[in-house]
């Protein structure tokens, strides 16, 4: 593309259909606020100027296009409206400006990539996504000749020759930059809603003597989110882009469909995801490593080999290293363990550095919450924490030291050293019988009081 | 509707293609006897009368329709002759009478409701609910004249032009109560199987000059079940409406599909619910609280803003107040948690009261059987019970203590004190080594001793 | 079938596709390496010789087909070259020979017994299985006259009229072994990748005066796996299988789609399974019992009217008896259950013995490893395990005796022995204020520190 490119992205829609408190665009996919997708695509286009448009009092979502500027849409007077709010932010830019919508969260880089390069080729002042639709009906349709877009007619006003047509408006748009601001105040509002459309700048365009054009997208790419719904509409579209592409590159999932995957999720060849695990956002794995059924995993790197799960739940600040094995019911947080390391039951590590082919018991606990704050239990490589174990931190246990099953450790024990925090057994003989009658009675009694 | 209706559920078939030692209307569908989704629907029309057919020796079936009350069909003669059955039971009632199957539980009080006054703005002597069948081969179809239902042509004996006709019979029937009893001794068993079939009061009425019309409904509520498969279809009908209907009152289901509801479920707006949830039986949500992956919930209240999960279970009989949070490898059972209560990882807490504010650490267990009885754990406000503990119930935990991280509690815990119930820490320097190599050695003679 | 049968197994074909360092055909599908299941349909026609084909150097491939012999295809030089690599191994052989692919391992012993049939009858020199392709066009077509098969045409050869033919060829074919060695001799690599195509076997066997003839089977059994995707696909189709037959023998799936199975799950009538349950290899469930919600099992027994999960972990060497309960965050590992025992929350019992109805308290553990080496754990009938009570393996708890909640337990305990292994409780009054102040101050200063 010669000229550099501005894009728009309109934020500034009503969202009553969603009934949330929260703004319709702020509401997740693929875990990211869904306006960040938007971002993402247009970002990759590397434009030169970036500017969202939102409602008056919607702080929140002008801090979500952080560091990006926005702009205030005063009165919800439509899309054209909107557009122009814009037009400011966008003073001396002469190259094309595309404007995209914050609730069409699918749309792809490659998409607006090829809208833009069209104008461009075809100097035209007006470019517009269309989609083959498969209900052609809710949609304006695209009337194409001689190559060029035509106009584009409302479903309500079309005709039975162009209601036919299936080609239709996405809302997407490409304008020139140096004709902008002319095309978008020449737009009425002499409509039954008095809006301004900015679908309108064809016509405008088409009336002036310039040029426009469609170029056409999947409609998958254009799926609006109004309701919970369409939000997950695309969710699930977007899921199975992901889980796609990650096939594509060599990933074994076992039931795509109930494995999901956060924007960012990054698998490397070889890895195997067995039915049903969660990537939260943040998450890489490494070659040759297998995540087990029922994972939840988020913000962790995973090493080469590693085994996680099933049943395993990591939470972000992890840093999992090669030939891992994390297993069922066991809790990381902040937690980092070592080449070989191993946590295979029952397990919380919260804030720990765990040594290299350390093995850690059934039951331990890395007590690192007192109510107030919260410390690290580091331990050495090649220790051995015995099952049922409590470290209660800040605590160190040396490297190559041993920790006695069920011990209670609040002091650092030394390398090398054992540890042990535990009573010694005492057997009762003949006892569990007395103790059983008595329980047994008072059991009896508990079950005679409730009933009185 | 003007006249008072009544309502005959016919339960009385067999289910043999279910291979079931259960009866088939009593298998579950969205956490309630298939039975009862039909109860349900009927109850909503506020019936005069409502009457179950059960076959003899049906005891079970019988329970589940209390308190309504049954009547015995002795011997499997036929629809026609299940609903004559009936007939004492109706008996003085000259309202509409509904015939109802236990084994098509999708149908919807909507549907029934218009059937009725279809009948009632008609006069009709017999109306009939049909569906437009994606497959019309296996059904009889409702032939329609002058608005009314001329008559009803079994699959097999349908002409030409007849089998092209999609609008089919669902059996449903709603006759005039003034009528019933001599339409349904009409009916003749003249057929291949001996039977009486309730369709023909249909033809039986036209014959003797009254009218009959037939209502539409959709065909997705007229699903049978007689198979494990149907039952599974018709489960997947209902996850969808209950999906659906959360969905449009504001609540975000990031993947649908993975989401188990029961029928009772109820949830907030702005509840958000992650992916592989099932709630079972008897849970509410209040807003802005989420439910993160892989939770198992039933019998339970949750309050605002309360976080649980992922891997939470909680059983019958628990309070979770606003702003708790329960989280991984955590269960509840008949526990109550005050407002603002942390129960984070790994713990079980049957049978407890937990006070505002009060921190569980991880590894906490009540342990609330003693081999005989079920005994409570009462933990004040802002108390903080240290990880790995085990709370020895029947015991109290006062407002405002500590128990300290690996503690035995088998006694009250004052108020404000520190309860310990841990052994001291041992250091023995040096003496992991050795212990090894002793372990080691054990290890060699037992793998020795195996290859002997 | 009046002679012997001789199987050929093609498994030498390329994998780039899979970018994977495993062999394609041994990607696993429903558990077993997708070469198992080939091979596991061929040995139910119980042939007379088996034989794999496979490329130079797969030593891990070859291995999988043990105890059936395998020969290596020196060059990749297409199908036909692959079978004549089969030749020597089927010396003497006069009876038919099919020849099926390893990458195609959907196929089933019904179908391919049609062929062998329909070719015995028929006395045809070749058969070929075809299928009524969705979209034909990647596909030879097959062109039957006179009830044979006249020839194949490949898709970029065939006419408009032969375009429009829907009944293709999978390639798996079946040859009349007196014939096979001069058939296969006789085809030619004069095509643009210079290689030998078994298809043009039909050609050849026609030009021959030979009777050919095409047996039509299910698409879906001839689906071929070359990508990852293909393999999810593969999966997806197999589970519905799987699911179905569990269904059709009195199984209850709730939710079908979300149960994962492996090929040698056996479920009993009037099993119910919950959603979300993933079945490994190797398990076997009785009937009545019922897998709830959440669990993970692989390689266990699973007794009558048991209860299992939800969030249940059973690995391999587990019998479950009758009546066993175990619940939520449980982990079985080469573990026996005896009859009506009970392990209901948060525990880990690797290679234990737990007698009849005896009760393991939550957060128990069963200490196996040392380190070194792996320990049994072994209580008799009617024990009582207190909770959160580590066994430190070997050890062994008599019949009838109690353990006290939260001890450690290192040596044997006698039956109706009492045994307690923990401290005693200490009080100290007003303790909780002093002590939450020291933390509190401690976390200010950390916060500090870290500001600096």
């Amino acid at each position: 593309m010669k000229s550099p490119i501005a894009v728009v992205v309109l934020a500034a829609g009503a969202s009553t259909r969603m009934r949330s408190a929260v703004p319709k665009v702020l509401h997740p996919l693929a875990g990211w606020p869904m306006l960040r997708h938007v971002l993402e695509s247009v970002m990759r286009l590397k434009p030169a100027r970036m500017v969202g448009v939102v409602s008056p009092g919607a702080k929140a979502v002008a801090a979500a296009f952080a560091p990006h500027p926005t702009v205030v849409q005063r009165r919800p007077l439509g899309t054209g409206d909107a557009a122009k709010a814009a037009l400011t932010a966008l003073e001396g830019h002469d190259g094309p400006v595309l404007v995209v919508y914050a609730d069409t969260p699918l749309i792809t880089t490659a998409t607006l990539r090829r809208l833009v390069e069209a104008c461009d080729r075809a100097k035209a002042a007006v470019g517009v996504l269309g989609f083959q639709a498969s209900d052609p009906s809710p949609y304006g349709r695209l009337i194409v000749r001689n190559g060029g877009l035509d106009r584009i007619v409302e479903s309500k006003e079309a005709d039975e020759a162009e209601r036919r047509i299936d080609f239709c408006n996405s809302g997407v748009m490409c304008l020139q930059g140096t004709l902008m601001a002319r095309l978008l105040g020449a737009i009425r509002s002499a409509n039954a809603k008095g809006e301004f459309y900015l679908t309108d700048a064809v016509a405008v365009a088409r009336a002036a003597g310039h040029r426009a054009l469609a170029v056409e997208g999947d409609e998958a790419e254009f799926q609006g989110v109004n309701s919970r719904l369409e939000l997950a509409r695309a969710e699930r579209t977007l899921q199975q882009r992901l889980r796609l592409a990650a096939m594509e590159a060599g990933v074994t999932l076992i039931d795509p469909e109930s494995v999901w995957l956060s924007a960012d999720t990054r698998l490397a060849a070889d890895v195997t995801v067995e039915p049903n695990v969660r990537f939260g956002p943040g998450v890489t794995v490494a070659s040759n490593a297998e995540i087990k059924a029922f994972c939840d995993l988020e913000g962790v790197r995973i090493g080469k080999g590693a085994r996680v799960g099933p049943f395993a739940r990591i939470r972000p600040g992890s840093e999992v290293a090669d030939d891992v094995h994390i297993g069922n019911f066991v809790e990381l947080k902040a937690t980092r363990m070592g080449r070989g390391a191993k946590a295979n039951h029952l397990a919380y590590l919260g804030d720990s550095d765990i040594g290299a082919a350390s093995n850690i018991g059934a039951g331990t606990i890395a007590v690192n919450y007192d109510g107030y704050g919260k410390h690290r239990t580091v331990i050495g490589a090649e220790a051995f924490i015995g099952s049922n174990s409590s470290l209660v931190a800040p605590v160190r246990v040396g490297k190559g030291a041993n920790v006695a099953a069920g011990s209670v450790i609040t002091e650092d024990v030394p390398p090398k050293a054992l540890a042990l925090g535990r009573a010694r057994q005492v057997i009762k003989k003949g006892r569990a019988g007395p103790l059983r009658a008595k329980l047994k009675a008072r059991a009896a009694e508990a079950k005679r009081t409730r009933q009185k």
